[in-house]
Parts: C-alpha cells; structure tokens; sequence
C-alpha cells in the first residue's frame, strides 16, 4: 500500500482507539477528555511512532499504545496551556477552558496524564525504558513552557535561547515520538538516538513553521486564535529576528494590533516580508528538515516513511 | 528507639530529600516547586508508606524514593485544587496560584507530577507494580476531585455518594502510601491489599476529620482559608448530614457566612452541637479508624507502627 494511503488508514485505527481510551467516570471528566480526544487533531505524533517502529523493523500493533499515549500527552499540554494563554479556540473548536472553566480544563488535563502513563506500562517489554523517555518528555515541556512565560516578559531573546526553548516546548515531545517507536522495535540505543535526534529537528522546524503560520496565514489555517500570541508580545522565531533589526517599527506594528488587528497584522507582514526575514525563517526551516534528514543517513533501516514524514511536515500549510 | 522519637527523625529525612528533588530548571519552575516542597506538610503520607514497609520486614530505604513521590503527588493536587478553589492559603503559606499566577500554578503541579513519576520509576525492583498503583490513585484523585465539584452545584447528595467521593478524593491516594510500603517489602498481593484498605479506611477517617475541623477549628489551626468551602456551598459530611435534617436553618446559616462570616459560623456550629451532628461525626471517625485497624489483625505483620499511626491520625487536631 502506498505511504500516502496509509496515513488516513492509521489515523483511522489511532481515533478508533482514542475514542474508547476513557468512558466510565464523572461526566465532568468523560465529556472533555472525548471532547479533546476526538477533536480533529492531525495525529502527527502517533503517526511518526508507528512510522518510526516500522522502519526499524517493528509493527503497529507493538507501537500503538505508546503512540496513543504521546497523543494523549501532547493534547494534555495543550488544554493547561490554553488556559495560560486565554486561547479561546482550539483544532477549529472552543478550548476546554472556555467551554467548561479553568477547573474542568485543569482536572481534564491531569486525568488524560493518567491516561497517557497508564498505556505506557500496558506495553510490559519495554516499559521501563519508554516510562523514563516518556517522563523525561513531559518534563521538558514544562520546562520549555516555563521558559516561553519567562520570554514575554523579557526585553530580549537571542536566537540560542529561543531554539532551546522550542527544542523543550516542541521538539523533546516529536523526538520521543520517534524514539518510542524505534525503542518499540527493540533496536539498540544508538539508533533509537539517532531516530530520537531526527525528530526533535522535525519538531524545532515544525515550531519555526507555526511560528511562520502565525504571521503569514490566517487564524482558519491554524485553528486557533492567533490574536492573544502577537499582543502578548511572544517571541518567536520571527519576532526575535524582526526585534533584533528594527525593534521600533516592530513594537509599532505590535502596539497596532492592539487597536486594530487586521491592519497591524498587515503592517507586520508587510515588515518581514521587506526586510527579508520572511526568506529568513523559510530558509530555516527547509535547513532544519534537512539536517533530520540527514540524522538518519548513516542508519541501517527503512528510511522510506520517515523521509516521506518530513516531506509531510515540509509541505504542511502548503 | 520509641515511634515518637523515630517520627521526626524520618520527617527530616524526607525533607532532606526534597529539598534537593529540584534544582536544575527555569526559576519559573524551581521557585514554586522548592516553595511548595519546603512548606511546612506533616508529611503524613510518606511516613506511612515507611512504617508500612517496615511493618512488612522492608527498611525505610527501599521505600523512601515512591514514598517521596506520594508526597509530591499529594503537593501535585494541592497546587492544582488552590487554583480550582480559588484557596490562598495553604500550610499557612499563600497559595502558588496568588503568589505567582494561574499559569505559574497549573505548570508547578505538572511539573511535580514528572518529578513524581521519576521517583517511582526510580526503584528497578518493583517500579511496573507500583507505577501501576501510582498512576490509578492519580485518576482516582482527579476523578474524586471531579466528583467533588459536581456536588457543588447539586441540591442533594447522599452519604454513601459522599463516602464514594472521598475514598476517591483522599482515601486512594493514602491507601497507595499504605501499599507502596508493603509492595517496596516484597509481600504477596493478599497483604498488601489488606494494608492499602487499612490506608483507605484511615484516609476516610481523615477526610472526616476535615470537614470536622472546618467547622470546629478555626482557619489557624487548618492552615488554609476555610471561608470559600463554607461558602461555595462544598458538601461535606456534616453538610450533608445537616441538609438532610433541617436544610433550612443550615441553609440560612450557610447564607449568613456570606454577609458576617463569624456570625454565621457560629450559628453552623451552633445548629451542628443541637443537632447531635457533631457528635455523629465524632463517632464516624472513630469507627472508621477502628474499622482500618482491623484490616490488620489477621495479618502476620508487624502492626505496633501502623496501629501508632493510627493513633496519630485519630488523635490530630486534639
């Protein structure tokens, strides 16, 4: 079967499966966590996991729980950082805090946690070894949070800092993706390093390409509500290089967009496109999804779906 | 050396050891983290999981590391429930949530569960068993927790659901203390369920205890602000008890809080002494402390320091 029908075939199996994880307990807890789990979610995660135990020799079947489990683990950050970023929609959807509250979006977070922990030592063969990735990643995400709330209040970030802070934030979870599923197959801890290091670049080249979306796509491309990210004055990737230019006619725009959205949004487009950092940010991109290229050249597996993942994330938004 | 000696001495060890559980991260998460690990909890839980494995025949150092855990786990759901009660005071600390923020908050708790989880994961010998336990008393707690909110808004609820909501909300996770301690000692499955009921049964009590306290002590001795449940309508078990007598008066009582809090607490206590309420719930928690000790007296274990935990428990807050 080809690659590119095998995704909707896998993304099928992985929503079946994500459907019956939670039914019997308090109402306040069962209708968000199905809300958020059969919300339409692209599944990106568990897709890499199956992908990545495929290449090294594994299965589906012996991936699949972990798999579900990052799913569940990353849809758990985005409902708590939801409720710290007051986004109100969510995969084209009201986020769990604004349906519900902040409570319900709080207890619904940790309890899909337990969710995500308990088919991670379902899989008794390597149970430990994933626990500790998995622990490992969930770590890392909140400390790359951490790290994003200490940015807004910063007058400035160098580009170093904002790498590490996406490589915890985003990259750390893609990676364990990539890893859980070549630990999966039972490969040894040099490639399921190699594998890991692969899709932690895939993730720092997915957050530079969010961070683009954000400003050169419109909130119905993205899914959620872009407005509170620019007037928070978050750094990204775009935003550090705009600031680290002309950081006055930037702050304007920004300032802009809080009187009127739509045309200081266009007053920053207009700003990166002309100064180049539009180029910039694309160019980076590109380097990064080559450099996880790269990471798997030397390995002997079956490389085929996994290039064609990071053609997958290359092309998204396309 | 006496039980009474012994206490103090294996509380300062558990707060050496988490005093230094956390120290390489962003401040945004080691301030709040080693604010709320150094504050100033009895640490009843994880003197429980010692005393348990040592009335097994297992020595405070196989437990010490999943007893940690229980006790950032019970911190986790602190921070966590502050933020959803909108508490601000907690072991005669202000709460994280209005010391720092709400995102600040949701990010500690979360963190701690990781850190949590790491601990358990730590012991190689019996870490699938006891991350197994650890993570059903982790929905256990959000699912008691849930349930919890869910009386808030309903007109009537029974004791038997009462008694459900608090074996989930307090009862599970001091019945895991109970058992990761006989589970670390290596007994069979008979024991150390026994062990975790008596754990359950004690957290019963102690839940009791609580709610007792919340009308009889005053909010020093408790350590947090006692007006939001008095006044968000929590039920609990002399609530109940009280609507299910006269809602009226109590209802009035509970309204009178929100205008002259002093006033309308003493009519609650007032309307709970006539009632014979209090001495109900008196008798409660004595019956329930007594039903936890003999879930023990058929084991072949060595009680003397679970029975004198008992005795703690029973006599707190005298």
């Amino acid at each position: 079967m080809k690659i590119a029908e095998l995704i909707p075939k896998y993304r099928q199996d992985i929503n079946n499966r994500l459907a019956e994880i939670y039914s019997n307990g308090p109402k306040t807890l069962t209708e968000p966590i199905n809300y958020v789990l059969n919300g339409a979610g692209k599944r990106l995660r568990p897709l890499l996991a199956i992908f990545s135990a495929e290449a090294c020799g594994g299965s589906k079947n012996d991936v699949l729980s972990p798999a579900l489990a990052i799913e569940i683990l990353h849809n758990f950050t985005l409902v708590h950082d939801d409720i710290m970023d007051r986004d109100l929609i969510r995969h084209g959807k009201e986020t769990v805090h604004h349906k519900w509250d902040d409570g319900v979006a709080i207890l619904t977070g940790d309890a899909m946690l337990s969710l995500a922990l308990d088919l991670i030592n379902q899989s008794p063969k390597s149970c430990h070894k994933q626990m500790k990735i998995f622990i490992e990643g969930l770590l890392a995400v909140c400390e790359g949070q951490a790290i994003d709330k200490e940015f807004e209040t910063k007058p400035s970030v160098s580009i170093d800092d904002y790498i590490h802070m996406i490589d915890l934030k985003t990259g750390y979870m893609i990676g364990l993706a990539a890893q859980i599923g070549a630990t999966s197959a039972g490969v040894d801890d040099e490639i399921s390093k190699a594998v890991r290091d692969y899709g932690r670049l895939l993730g720092r080249a997915f957050q530079i390409q969010d961070d683009y979306f954000e400003i050169f796509s419109d909130s119905n491309n993205m899914g959620k509500s872009l407005e509170s990210d620019i007037m928070l004055g978050k750094k990204t990737f775009l935003m550090i290089h705009a600031l680290g230019k002309n950081s006055r006619e930037i702050k304007n725009a920004i300032d802009n967009t809080r009187k009127d959205f739509k045309n200081g949004m266009e007053q920053i487009r207009e700003y990166m496109r002309a100064s180049g950092i539009q180029d910039t940010a694309r160019e980076e991109i590109n380097n990064i999804i080559e450099l996880a290229d790269a990471q798997l050249s030397q390995l002997d597996i079956k490389k085929k779906k996994l290039l064609y993942f990071s053609e997958l994330i290359r092309k998204r938004g396309h």
